[in-house]
Protein backbone atom coordinates (compact mmCIF):
# COMPACT_ATOMS: atom_id res chain seq x y z
CA UNK A 1 0.00 0.00 0.00
CA UNK A 2 1.18 3.35 -0.97
CA UNK A 3 1.31 5.98 2.15
CA UNK A 4 2.92 9.49 1.95
CA UNK A 5 3.98 11.61 5.22
CA UNK A 6 3.44 15.29 4.87
CA UNK A 7 7.12 16.79 6.13
CA UNK A 8 4.57 18.44 8.56
CA UNK A 9 1.16 17.69 9.71
CA UNK A 10 -1.16 21.01 10.07
CA UNK A 11 -0.62 20.80 13.96
CA UNK A 12 3.14 21.42 13.59
CA UNK A 13 2.93 24.00 11.28
CA UNK A 14 3.91 27.61 12.62
CA UNK A 15 3.15 31.25 11.71
CA UNK A 16 6.35 32.84 10.22
CA UNK A 17 7.66 28.76 8.98
CA UNK A 18 8.95 29.04 5.79
CA UNK A 19 10.65 26.46 2.83
CA UNK A 20 12.25 27.32 -0.57
CA UNK A 21 13.36 24.91 -3.82
CA UNK A 22 15.43 26.52 -6.34
CA UNK A 23 15.37 25.58 -10.29
CA UNK A 24 17.48 26.87 -13.42
CA UNK A 25 14.97 27.04 -15.98
CA UNK A 26 16.45 25.43 -19.14
CA UNK A 27 14.92 25.47 -22.81
CA UNK A 28 13.81 22.12 -22.50
CA UNK A 29 11.04 23.27 -19.89
CA UNK A 30 9.88 26.11 -21.55
CA UNK A 31 9.40 23.86 -24.49
CA UNK A 32 7.92 21.17 -22.63
CA UNK A 33 5.51 23.69 -20.51
CA UNK A 34 4.39 25.59 -24.22
CA UNK A 35 3.18 21.64 -24.62
CA UNK A 36 1.20 20.96 -21.48
CA UNK A 37 -0.56 24.41 -21.55
CA UNK A 38 -0.54 25.32 -25.38
CA UNK A 39 0.78 28.95 -24.88
CA UNK A 40 3.26 29.59 -27.78
CA UNK A 41 3.48 33.47 -27.50
CA UNK A 42 6.33 34.51 -29.46
CA UNK A 43 7.83 36.16 -26.66
CA UNK A 44 8.65 32.31 -25.12
CA UNK A 45 9.57 30.96 -28.27
CA UNK A 46 10.98 33.63 -30.89
CA UNK A 47 14.10 35.00 -30.55
CA UNK A 48 13.78 37.25 -33.11
CA UNK A 49 10.80 38.67 -32.25
CA UNK A 50 11.88 38.66 -28.32
CA UNK A 51 14.84 40.94 -29.76
CA UNK A 52 12.32 43.71 -30.86
CA UNK A 53 10.84 44.13 -27.67
CA UNK A 54 11.96 45.54 -24.61
CA UNK A 55 12.64 42.89 -23.19
CA UNK A 56 15.60 41.82 -25.51
CA UNK A 57 15.38 37.81 -25.44
CA UNK A 58 12.66 35.01 -24.84
CA UNK A 59 11.56 35.19 -21.22
CA UNK A 60 9.91 32.40 -19.11
CA UNK A 61 6.50 31.80 -19.00
CA UNK A 62 4.94 33.26 -16.14
CA UNK A 63 2.77 30.15 -15.09
CA UNK A 64 5.92 28.24 -15.22
CA UNK A 65 7.68 30.64 -12.86
CA UNK A 66 4.16 30.26 -10.49
CA UNK A 67 4.28 26.31 -10.86
CA UNK A 68 7.28 26.22 -9.24
CA UNK A 69 5.81 27.32 -5.67
CA UNK A 70 3.35 24.22 -6.87
CA UNK A 71 6.13 22.32 -5.95
CA UNK A 72 7.79 23.93 -2.68
CA UNK A 73 4.04 23.22 -1.15
CA UNK A 74 3.73 19.68 -2.26
CA UNK A 75 7.31 18.39 -1.58
CA UNK A 76 8.23 20.46 1.66
CA UNK A 77 5.37 22.66 3.76
CA UNK A 78 3.32 21.41 4.28
CA UNK A 79 4.45 18.78 2.22
CA UNK A 80 3.18 15.54 0.79
CA UNK A 81 -0.94 15.30 0.51
CA UNK A 82 -1.29 18.68 0.06
CA UNK A 83 -3.91 20.25 -1.86
CA UNK A 84 -3.88 23.30 -3.75
CA UNK A 85 -7.47 25.90 -2.60
CA UNK A 86 -6.20 29.60 -4.17
CA UNK A 87 -3.72 30.89 -5.45
CA UNK A 88 -2.52 34.98 -6.42
CA UNK A 89 0.24 35.91 -8.43
CA UNK A 90 1.64 39.22 -8.91
CA UNK A 91 4.33 38.97 -11.88
CA UNK A 92 7.15 41.48 -11.14
CA UNK A 93 10.00 41.35 -13.43
CA UNK A 94 10.77 38.81 -16.45
CA UNK A 95 12.36 35.45 -15.80
CA UNK A 96 15.14 34.18 -18.77
CA UNK A 97 15.89 30.91 -19.70
CA UNK A 98 19.22 30.13 -17.96
CA UNK A 99 18.25 31.58 -14.81
CA UNK A 100 18.05 30.25 -11.58
CA UNK A 101 14.19 30.65 -9.61
CA UNK A 102 14.11 30.19 -6.20
CA UNK A 103 10.60 29.67 -4.97
CA UNK A 104 9.70 30.58 -0.72
CA UNK A 105 6.46 29.78 0.96
CA UNK A 106 6.06 31.50 4.50
CA UNK A 107 3.51 30.23 6.93
CA UNK A 108 0.78 33.55 7.27
CA UNK A 109 -1.58 31.59 9.39
CA UNK A 110 -2.98 28.33 9.92
CA UNK A 111 -6.50 27.48 10.51
CA UNK A 112 -5.95 24.26 12.12
CA UNK A 113 -10.08 23.25 12.44
CA UNK A 114 -10.10 23.25 8.99
CA UNK A 115 -6.51 21.82 8.03
CA UNK A 116 -5.99 24.86 5.86
CA UNK A 117 -2.90 26.89 5.86
CA UNK A 118 -2.61 30.30 4.14
CA UNK A 119 1.22 31.05 2.88
CA UNK A 120 3.07 33.79 1.29
CA UNK A 121 4.64 32.94 -1.82
CA UNK A 122 7.70 34.28 -3.55
CA UNK A 123 9.70 33.47 -6.40
CA UNK A 124 12.98 35.36 -7.01
CA UNK A 125 15.71 35.31 -9.33
CA UNK A 126 19.40 36.45 -7.82
CA UNK A 127 17.81 37.95 -4.75
CA UNK A 128 15.58 39.69 -7.07
CA UNK A 129 11.82 39.31 -6.47
CA UNK A 130 9.58 38.31 -9.83
CA UNK A 131 6.56 36.96 -8.36
CA UNK A 132 4.72 37.49 -5.71
CA UNK A 133 1.20 36.12 -4.07
CA UNK A 134 -0.58 34.67 -1.54
CA UNK A 135 -1.47 30.51 -1.54
CA UNK A 136 -4.30 28.54 0.88
CA UNK A 137 -3.77 24.85 1.10
CA UNK A 138 -5.24 22.27 2.66
CA UNK A 139 -2.88 20.03 4.65
CA UNK A 140 -3.11 16.76 6.48
CA UNK A 141 -4.22 16.69 10.08
CA UNK A 142 -2.92 14.03 12.12
CA UNK A 143 -6.56 13.40 13.14
CA UNK A 144 -7.99 12.57 9.44
CA UNK A 145 -4.32 10.50 9.13
CA UNK A 146 -5.29 6.77 9.11
CA UNK B 1 12.29 39.33 -39.77
CA UNK B 2 9.85 37.81 -36.94
CA UNK B 3 7.23 40.06 -35.98
CA UNK B 4 3.54 39.14 -34.52
CA UNK B 5 -0.03 40.33 -34.85
CA UNK B 6 -1.70 40.72 -32.03
CA UNK B 7 -5.51 38.77 -32.56
CA UNK B 8 -6.93 42.12 -31.08
CA UNK B 9 -5.27 45.20 -30.30
CA UNK B 10 -6.54 46.50 -27.15
CA UNK B 11 -8.31 49.30 -29.06
CA UNK B 12 -10.45 46.91 -30.04
CA UNK B 13 -11.28 44.75 -27.41
CA UNK B 14 -14.90 45.32 -25.93
CA UNK B 15 -16.17 44.40 -22.31
CA UNK B 16 -17.70 40.86 -22.71
CA UNK B 17 -16.01 39.55 -25.13
CA UNK B 18 -14.66 36.27 -24.87
CA UNK B 19 -12.72 33.39 -25.73
CA UNK B 20 -11.41 30.12 -25.29
CA UNK B 21 -9.58 26.89 -25.67
CA UNK B 22 -9.78 23.63 -25.16
CA UNK B 23 -7.51 20.65 -24.09
CA UNK B 24 -7.91 17.10 -23.26
CA UNK B 25 -5.01 16.14 -20.19
CA UNK B 26 -3.16 13.34 -21.15
CA UNK B 27 -1.10 11.32 -18.99
CA UNK B 28 1.85 12.49 -20.59
CA UNK B 29 1.01 16.14 -19.63
CA UNK B 30 0.88 15.42 -16.24
CA UNK B 31 4.65 13.58 -16.73
CA UNK B 32 5.68 16.73 -18.35
CA UNK B 33 4.71 19.33 -15.99
CA UNK B 34 5.84 17.57 -13.10
CA UNK B 35 8.95 18.09 -14.57
CA UNK B 36 9.14 21.46 -15.14
CA UNK B 37 7.50 22.31 -11.73
CA UNK B 38 9.42 19.93 -10.10
CA UNK B 39 5.66 18.84 -8.13
CA UNK B 40 5.88 15.67 -7.14
CA UNK B 41 2.99 15.55 -5.03
CA UNK B 42 1.72 11.81 -4.98
CA UNK B 43 -2.08 12.69 -5.27
CA UNK B 44 -0.86 13.61 -9.34
CA UNK B 45 1.70 10.42 -9.75
CA UNK B 46 1.20 8.00 -7.56
CA UNK B 47 -2.39 5.54 -8.41
CA UNK B 48 -2.12 4.11 -5.26
CA UNK B 49 -1.71 6.75 -2.52
CA UNK B 50 -4.94 8.79 -4.83
CA UNK B 51 -6.82 5.59 -4.62
CA UNK B 52 -6.94 5.88 -0.84
CA UNK B 53 -8.12 9.39 -0.91
CA UNK B 54 -11.49 10.76 -1.09
CA UNK B 55 -10.41 11.69 -5.18
CA UNK B 56 -10.16 8.08 -5.80
CA UNK B 57 -7.61 8.25 -8.64
CA UNK B 58 -4.48 10.81 -9.49
CA UNK B 59 -5.80 14.45 -9.67
CA UNK B 60 -4.02 16.57 -12.28
CA UNK B 61 -1.88 19.21 -10.95
CA UNK B 62 -4.34 22.95 -9.90
CA UNK B 63 -1.05 24.69 -11.86
CA UNK B 64 -1.77 22.86 -14.88
CA UNK B 65 -5.27 23.57 -15.36
CA UNK B 66 -4.38 27.43 -14.81
CA UNK B 67 -1.38 27.34 -17.41
CA UNK B 68 -4.13 26.67 -19.80
CA UNK B 69 -5.52 30.19 -19.19
CA UNK B 70 -2.19 30.96 -20.10
CA UNK B 71 -2.62 29.56 -23.95
CA UNK B 72 -6.46 31.64 -24.05
CA UNK B 73 -4.50 34.77 -23.24
CA UNK B 74 -1.72 34.30 -25.52
CA UNK B 75 -3.53 32.64 -28.67
CA UNK B 76 -6.68 34.54 -28.69
CA UNK B 77 -7.35 37.20 -26.72
CA UNK B 78 -5.73 39.81 -26.63
CA UNK B 79 -3.40 37.37 -28.69
CA UNK B 80 0.36 37.29 -29.65
CA UNK B 81 1.78 39.72 -27.53
CA UNK B 82 0.38 39.46 -23.87
CA UNK B 83 2.19 39.73 -21.13
CA UNK B 84 0.77 38.62 -17.99
CA UNK B 85 0.57 41.13 -15.38
CA UNK B 86 -1.15 39.55 -11.87
CA UNK B 87 -3.47 35.95 -11.73
CA UNK B 88 -5.90 35.12 -9.22
CA UNK B 89 -6.97 31.09 -9.07
CA UNK B 90 -9.50 29.24 -6.59
CA UNK B 91 -9.46 25.44 -7.63
CA UNK B 92 -13.22 24.54 -7.29
CA UNK B 93 -13.09 20.86 -8.06
CA UNK B 94 -10.35 18.06 -9.15
CA UNK B 95 -9.47 17.60 -12.80
CA UNK B 96 -8.77 14.26 -13.96
CA UNK B 97 -6.28 12.63 -16.18
CA UNK B 98 -8.63 12.07 -19.57
CA UNK B 99 -10.59 15.01 -18.96
CA UNK B 100 -11.03 17.83 -21.37
CA UNK B 101 -10.72 21.29 -19.79
CA UNK B 102 -12.06 24.25 -21.52
CA UNK B 103 -10.04 27.65 -20.76
CA UNK B 104 -12.46 30.42 -21.07
CA UNK B 105 -11.78 34.57 -20.66
CA UNK B 106 -14.16 37.02 -20.68
CA UNK B 107 -13.07 40.62 -20.71
CA UNK B 108 -14.44 42.31 -17.68
CA UNK B 109 -12.61 45.85 -18.08
CA UNK B 110 -10.44 47.88 -20.47
CA UNK B 111 -7.61 50.72 -19.46
CA UNK B 112 -6.53 51.62 -22.96
CA UNK B 113 -3.95 54.16 -21.45
CA UNK B 114 -1.99 51.48 -20.06
CA UNK B 115 -2.72 49.08 -22.93
CA UNK B 116 -4.52 46.27 -20.04
CA UNK B 117 -7.35 43.98 -19.90
CA UNK B 118 -8.72 42.45 -16.99
CA UNK B 119 -10.59 39.37 -17.71
CA UNK B 120 -12.54 37.03 -15.70
CA UNK B 121 -10.57 33.12 -15.92
CA UNK B 122 -12.62 30.28 -15.91
CA UNK B 123 -11.84 26.22 -16.40
CA UNK B 124 -14.31 24.12 -16.48
CA UNK B 125 -14.96 20.23 -17.35
CA UNK B 126 -18.29 18.98 -19.13
CA UNK B 127 -19.55 22.32 -18.01
CA UNK B 128 -18.91 22.27 -14.47
CA UNK B 129 -16.19 24.74 -13.12
CA UNK B 130 -13.00 23.43 -11.72
CA UNK B 131 -11.16 26.78 -11.57
CA UNK B 132 -11.83 30.32 -11.42
CA UNK B 133 -10.51 33.81 -11.27
CA UNK B 134 -8.75 36.92 -12.91
CA UNK B 135 -5.94 38.38 -14.68
CA UNK B 136 -4.81 40.81 -15.65
CA UNK B 137 -2.31 41.14 -19.17
CA UNK B 138 -0.94 43.84 -20.97
CA UNK B 139 -2.41 43.59 -24.23
CA UNK B 140 -1.01 45.62 -27.73
CA UNK B 141 -1.56 49.08 -28.73
CA UNK B 142 -1.71 50.04 -31.86
CA UNK B 143 0.03 52.90 -31.09
CA UNK B 144 2.84 51.40 -29.85
CA UNK B 145 2.80 48.89 -32.52
CA UNK B 146 5.42 49.83 -35.30
CA UNK C 1 -18.92 21.85 -24.64
CA UNK C 2 -15.71 21.99 -26.65
CA UNK C 3 -16.34 24.45 -29.64
CA UNK C 4 -13.77 25.55 -32.15
CA UNK C 5 -13.61 29.38 -34.32
CA UNK C 6 -11.30 29.15 -37.23
CA UNK C 7 -9.71 32.36 -37.51
CA UNK C 8 -10.94 32.51 -41.05
CA UNK C 9 -14.06 30.59 -42.49
CA UNK C 10 -14.09 29.52 -46.06
CA UNK C 11 -16.12 31.95 -47.21
CA UNK C 12 -13.80 34.95 -46.05
CA UNK C 13 -10.40 33.84 -47.13
CA UNK C 14 -9.01 36.33 -50.22
CA UNK C 15 -6.20 35.00 -52.83
CA UNK C 16 -3.05 36.87 -51.39
CA UNK C 17 -3.71 36.22 -47.73
CA UNK C 18 -0.71 35.62 -45.71
CA UNK C 19 0.07 34.48 -42.34
CA UNK C 20 2.88 33.49 -40.28
CA UNK C 21 4.50 32.17 -37.22
CA UNK C 22 7.66 32.13 -35.89
CA UNK C 23 10.21 30.14 -33.57
CA UNK C 24 13.84 29.31 -32.39
CA UNK C 25 14.47 25.69 -32.75
CA UNK C 26 16.32 24.75 -29.75
CA UNK C 27 18.23 21.28 -28.93
CA UNK C 28 15.03 20.12 -27.07
CA UNK C 29 12.90 20.21 -29.99
CA UNK C 30 15.45 18.32 -32.10
CA UNK C 31 15.34 15.42 -29.32
CA UNK C 32 12.05 15.70 -29.08
CA UNK C 33 11.59 15.30 -32.49
CA UNK C 34 13.56 12.31 -32.97
CA UNK C 35 12.18 10.73 -30.16
CA UNK C 36 8.49 10.87 -31.96
CA UNK C 37 9.73 10.10 -35.78
CA UNK C 38 12.57 7.92 -34.70
CA UNK C 39 14.36 9.75 -36.65
CA UNK C 40 18.37 9.27 -35.36
CA UNK C 41 20.17 10.66 -37.88
CA UNK C 42 23.75 11.35 -37.00
CA UNK C 43 23.52 14.72 -39.06
CA UNK C 44 21.01 15.85 -36.76
CA UNK C 45 22.44 14.47 -33.44
CA UNK C 46 26.00 13.59 -33.21
CA UNK C 47 28.07 16.83 -33.29
CA UNK C 48 31.25 15.08 -33.89
CA UNK C 49 29.95 13.57 -37.44
CA UNK C 50 28.64 16.85 -38.12
CA UNK C 51 31.66 18.50 -37.55
CA UNK C 52 32.91 16.47 -40.81
CA UNK C 53 30.54 17.07 -43.49
CA UNK C 54 29.91 20.47 -45.57
CA UNK C 55 27.50 21.50 -42.71
CA UNK C 56 30.14 21.99 -40.37
CA UNK C 57 27.27 21.40 -37.47
CA UNK C 58 24.46 19.76 -36.70
CA UNK C 59 21.24 20.65 -38.41
CA UNK C 60 17.44 20.12 -37.80
CA UNK C 61 15.15 17.81 -39.02
CA UNK C 62 13.67 19.37 -42.28
CA UNK C 63 10.26 17.26 -41.68
CA UNK C 64 10.92 19.32 -38.48
CA UNK C 65 11.01 22.60 -40.34
CA UNK C 66 8.35 21.47 -42.73
CA UNK C 67 5.75 20.86 -39.33
CA UNK C 68 6.29 24.58 -38.35
CA UNK C 69 3.61 25.24 -41.65
CA UNK C 70 1.01 23.20 -40.11
CA UNK C 71 1.14 25.25 -37.14
CA UNK C 72 0.87 28.08 -39.21
CA UNK C 73 -2.19 26.26 -41.02
CA UNK C 74 -3.88 24.98 -37.60
CA UNK C 75 -3.64 28.28 -35.67
CA UNK C 76 -3.73 31.36 -38.01
CA UNK C 77 -4.87 30.91 -41.69
CA UNK C 78 -7.06 29.44 -41.88
CA UNK C 79 -7.07 28.65 -38.47
CA UNK C 80 -8.57 25.71 -35.85
CA UNK C 81 -10.38 23.07 -37.45
CA UNK C 82 -8.14 22.81 -40.48
CA UNK C 83 -7.06 19.49 -41.95
CA UNK C 84 -4.15 18.65 -44.02
CA UNK C 85 -4.72 17.37 -47.29
CA UNK C 86 -1.30 17.26 -49.05
CA UNK C 87 2.05 18.97 -48.75
CA UNK C 88 4.88 19.38 -51.17
CA UNK C 89 8.28 20.77 -49.67
CA UNK C 90 11.55 21.10 -51.08
CA UNK C 91 14.76 22.06 -48.71
CA UNK C 92 16.89 24.53 -49.89
CA UNK C 93 19.36 24.90 -47.38
CA UNK C 94 20.54 23.53 -43.66
CA UNK C 95 19.08 25.02 -40.72
CA UNK C 96 20.95 25.06 -37.58
CA UNK C 97 19.43 24.59 -33.74
CA UNK C 98 19.18 27.83 -32.30
CA UNK C 99 18.38 29.38 -35.72
CA UNK C 100 14.57 30.86 -35.82
CA UNK C 101 12.24 29.75 -38.90
CA UNK C 102 9.45 32.00 -39.65
CA UNK C 103 6.72 29.88 -41.65
CA UNK C 104 4.72 31.81 -44.21
CA UNK C 105 1.33 30.96 -45.86
CA UNK C 106 -0.05 32.47 -48.60
CA UNK C 107 -3.52 31.86 -49.98
CA UNK C 108 -2.95 30.57 -53.94
CA UNK C 109 -6.79 29.43 -54.84
CA UNK C 110 -9.71 29.02 -53.09
CA UNK C 111 -11.97 26.75 -53.83
CA UNK C 112 -15.06 27.43 -51.92
CA UNK C 113 -17.73 24.30 -52.82
CA UNK C 114 -15.36 21.65 -51.35
CA UNK C 115 -13.88 23.87 -48.62
CA UNK C 116 -10.32 24.04 -49.69
CA UNK C 117 -7.31 25.86 -49.75
CA UNK C 118 -3.67 26.39 -52.13
CA UNK C 119 -1.52 28.03 -50.39
CA UNK C 120 2.23 28.34 -51.11
CA UNK C 121 4.23 27.55 -47.61
CA UNK C 122 7.69 29.06 -47.13
CA UNK C 123 10.17 28.32 -44.29
CA UNK C 124 13.02 30.76 -44.02
CA UNK C 125 15.99 31.78 -41.34
CA UNK C 126 17.59 35.34 -41.34
CA UNK C 127 15.40 36.48 -44.41
CA UNK C 128 16.85 33.40 -46.73
CA UNK C 129 14.26 30.75 -48.00
CA UNK C 130 15.33 26.97 -46.43
CA UNK C 131 12.49 25.29 -47.42
CA UNK C 132 9.65 26.06 -50.15
CA UNK C 133 6.47 24.45 -50.96
CA UNK C 134 2.41 23.67 -51.41
CA UNK C 135 -0.23 22.50 -49.20
CA UNK C 136 -3.86 22.09 -49.61
CA UNK C 137 -6.08 21.81 -46.87
CA UNK C 138 -10.04 21.65 -45.50
CA UNK C 139 -10.83 24.59 -44.05
CA UNK C 140 -14.37 25.45 -42.08
CA UNK C 141 -17.64 26.71 -44.13
CA UNK C 142 -19.83 28.50 -42.32
CA UNK C 143 -22.95 26.23 -43.68
CA UNK C 144 -20.93 23.02 -42.13
CA UNK C 145 -20.82 24.89 -39.18
CA UNK C 146 -23.43 24.08 -36.39
CA UNK D 1 36.11 10.25 -34.59
CA UNK D 2 32.75 9.40 -35.53
CA UNK D 3 32.13 8.45 -38.29
CA UNK D 4 28.73 6.61 -40.28
CA UNK D 5 28.00 3.56 -42.58
CA UNK D 6 25.43 4.41 -44.97
CA UNK D 7 23.13 1.24 -44.98
CA UNK D 8 23.46 1.38 -48.75
CA UNK D 9 26.01 3.26 -50.62
CA UNK D 10 24.72 5.10 -53.83
CA UNK D 11 26.25 2.73 -55.85
CA UNK D 12 24.87 -0.66 -54.54
CA UNK D 13 21.03 0.75 -54.66
CA UNK D 14 18.56 -0.98 -57.15
CA UNK D 15 15.27 0.15 -58.21
CA UNK D 16 12.39 -1.61 -56.23
CA UNK D 17 14.76 -1.68 -53.36
CA UNK D 18 12.11 -0.98 -50.04
CA UNK D 19 12.67 -0.90 -46.34
CA UNK D 20 10.16 -0.29 -43.60
CA UNK D 21 9.86 0.71 -40.07
CA UNK D 22 7.05 0.44 -37.88
CA UNK D 23 5.78 3.00 -34.37
CA UNK D 24 2.72 2.89 -32.47
CA UNK D 25 1.78 6.30 -31.71
CA UNK D 26 0.78 7.41 -28.14
CA UNK D 27 -0.53 10.24 -26.33
CA UNK D 28 2.76 11.12 -25.94
CA UNK D 29 4.02 11.35 -29.25
CA UNK D 30 1.10 13.80 -29.93
CA UNK D 31 1.78 16.26 -27.33
CA UNK D 32 5.57 16.50 -28.38
CA UNK D 33 4.75 16.84 -31.56
CA UNK D 34 2.46 19.47 -30.69
CA UNK D 35 5.84 21.39 -28.50
CA UNK D 36 8.20 20.99 -31.57
CA UNK D 37 5.39 22.68 -34.09
CA UNK D 38 3.64 24.29 -32.10
CA UNK D 39 0.53 22.87 -33.84
CA UNK D 40 -2.47 23.18 -31.39
CA UNK D 41 -5.35 22.39 -33.43
CA UNK D 42 -8.21 21.12 -31.37
CA UNK D 43 -8.46 17.77 -33.63
CA UNK D 44 -5.56 16.71 -32.26
CA UNK D 45 -6.22 18.13 -28.12
CA UNK D 46 -9.19 18.09 -27.40
CA UNK D 47 -11.56 14.79 -27.36
CA UNK D 48 -14.56 16.83 -26.84
CA UNK D 49 -14.39 18.62 -29.92
CA UNK D 50 -12.82 16.04 -31.90
CA UNK D 51 -16.27 14.02 -30.72
CA UNK D 52 -18.55 16.30 -32.82
CA UNK D 53 -16.48 15.81 -36.05
CA UNK D 54 -16.61 13.14 -38.96
CA UNK D 55 -13.83 11.74 -36.63
CA UNK D 56 -15.17 10.57 -33.85
CA UNK D 57 -12.01 10.88 -31.84
CA UNK D 58 -8.83 12.64 -31.54
CA UNK D 59 -6.62 12.06 -34.97
CA UNK D 60 -2.51 12.30 -35.45
CA UNK D 61 -1.32 15.18 -36.63
CA UNK D 62 -0.47 14.24 -40.88
CA UNK D 63 3.03 15.94 -40.24
CA UNK D 64 3.53 13.40 -38.00
CA UNK D 65 2.83 10.40 -39.66
CA UNK D 66 5.12 12.24 -42.47
CA UNK D 67 7.80 12.42 -39.86
CA UNK D 68 8.06 8.01 -39.74
CA UNK D 69 9.41 8.62 -43.82
CA UNK D 70 12.52 10.73 -42.42
CA UNK D 71 12.95 8.29 -40.03
CA UNK D 72 13.05 5.13 -42.63
CA UNK D 73 15.25 7.36 -45.56
CA UNK D 74 17.79 7.94 -42.27
CA UNK D 75 18.02 4.66 -40.66
CA UNK D 76 17.42 1.96 -43.52
CA UNK D 77 17.07 2.91 -46.86
CA UNK D 78 19.93 4.62 -48.39
CA UNK D 79 20.31 5.01 -44.06
CA UNK D 80 22.68 7.40 -42.28
CA UNK D 81 24.08 10.27 -43.78
CA UNK D 82 21.36 10.41 -46.13
CA UNK D 83 20.11 14.02 -46.71
CA UNK D 84 16.23 15.67 -47.93
CA UNK D 85 15.84 17.17 -50.76
CA UNK D 86 12.24 17.29 -51.55
CA UNK D 87 8.86 15.37 -50.41
CA UNK D 88 5.64 15.31 -51.36
CA UNK D 89 2.77 13.96 -48.87
CA UNK D 90 -0.77 12.86 -49.81
CA UNK D 91 -2.55 12.48 -46.49
CA UNK D 92 -5.55 9.86 -47.27
CA UNK D 93 -7.11 8.66 -43.80
CA UNK D 94 -6.85 9.95 -40.31
CA UNK D 95 -4.62 7.91 -38.20
CA UNK D 96 -5.87 7.75 -34.14
CA UNK D 97 -3.54 7.58 -31.05
CA UNK D 98 -2.50 3.53 -30.39
CA UNK D 99 -2.38 2.89 -34.32
CA UNK D 100 0.80 1.29 -35.52
CA UNK D 101 1.98 3.69 -38.70
CA UNK D 102 4.11 1.08 -40.83
CA UNK D 103 6.65 3.18 -43.39
CA UNK D 104 7.75 1.88 -46.15
CA UNK D 105 9.94 3.14 -48.98
CA UNK D 106 10.25 2.16 -52.46
CA UNK D 107 13.14 3.21 -54.54
CA UNK D 108 11.86 4.80 -57.76
CA UNK D 109 15.41 6.03 -59.46
CA UNK D 110 19.06 6.24 -58.89
CA UNK D 111 20.74 8.84 -60.06
CA UNK D 112 24.40 7.70 -59.05
CA UNK D 113 26.20 10.91 -60.39
CA UNK D 114 24.70 13.16 -58.32
CA UNK D 115 24.08 10.86 -55.60
CA UNK D 116 20.40 10.86 -55.67
CA UNK D 117 17.17 8.49 -55.16
CA UNK D 118 13.71 9.11 -55.28
CA UNK D 119 11.33 6.99 -53.63
CA UNK D 120 7.98 6.07 -53.46
CA UNK D 121 7.21 6.89 -49.66
CA UNK D 122 4.03 5.17 -47.99
CA UNK D 123 2.78 5.28 -44.64
CA UNK D 124 0.30 2.43 -43.07
CA UNK D 125 -2.22 1.62 -40.57
CA UNK D 126 -3.86 -2.19 -40.87
CA UNK D 127 -2.30 -2.46 -44.53
CA UNK D 128 -4.61 0.65 -45.39
CA UNK D 129 -2.80 3.77 -47.02
CA UNK D 130 -3.15 6.52 -44.77
CA UNK D 131 0.05 8.71 -46.56
CA UNK D 132 1.40 8.44 -50.18
CA UNK D 133 4.18 10.63 -51.59
CA UNK D 134 7.61 10.52 -53.02
CA UNK D 135 10.91 11.58 -51.48
CA UNK D 136 14.16 12.60 -53.52
CA UNK D 137 17.00 12.03 -51.19
CA UNK D 138 20.76 12.73 -51.18
CA UNK D 139 22.55 9.37 -50.67
CA UNK D 140 26.37 8.53 -49.44
CA UNK D 141 28.70 8.04 -53.21
CA UNK D 142 31.62 5.07 -52.63
CA UNK D 143 33.53 8.02 -54.24
CA UNK D 144 32.64 10.72 -51.08
CA UNK D 145 33.20 8.47 -48.36
CA UNK D 146 36.90 8.81 -46.72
Amino acid sequence: MSSIHPAFYIEDIQVGQTAQQSKTITETDIILFSAVSMDTNAIHLDEDYAKTTRFGTRIVHGMLTGSLISSVLANRLPGPGTIFLTQTMKFLAPVHPGDTITATVTVLEVYPEKSRVRLETVCSVGGKRVLEGEALVMGVSRKNQK
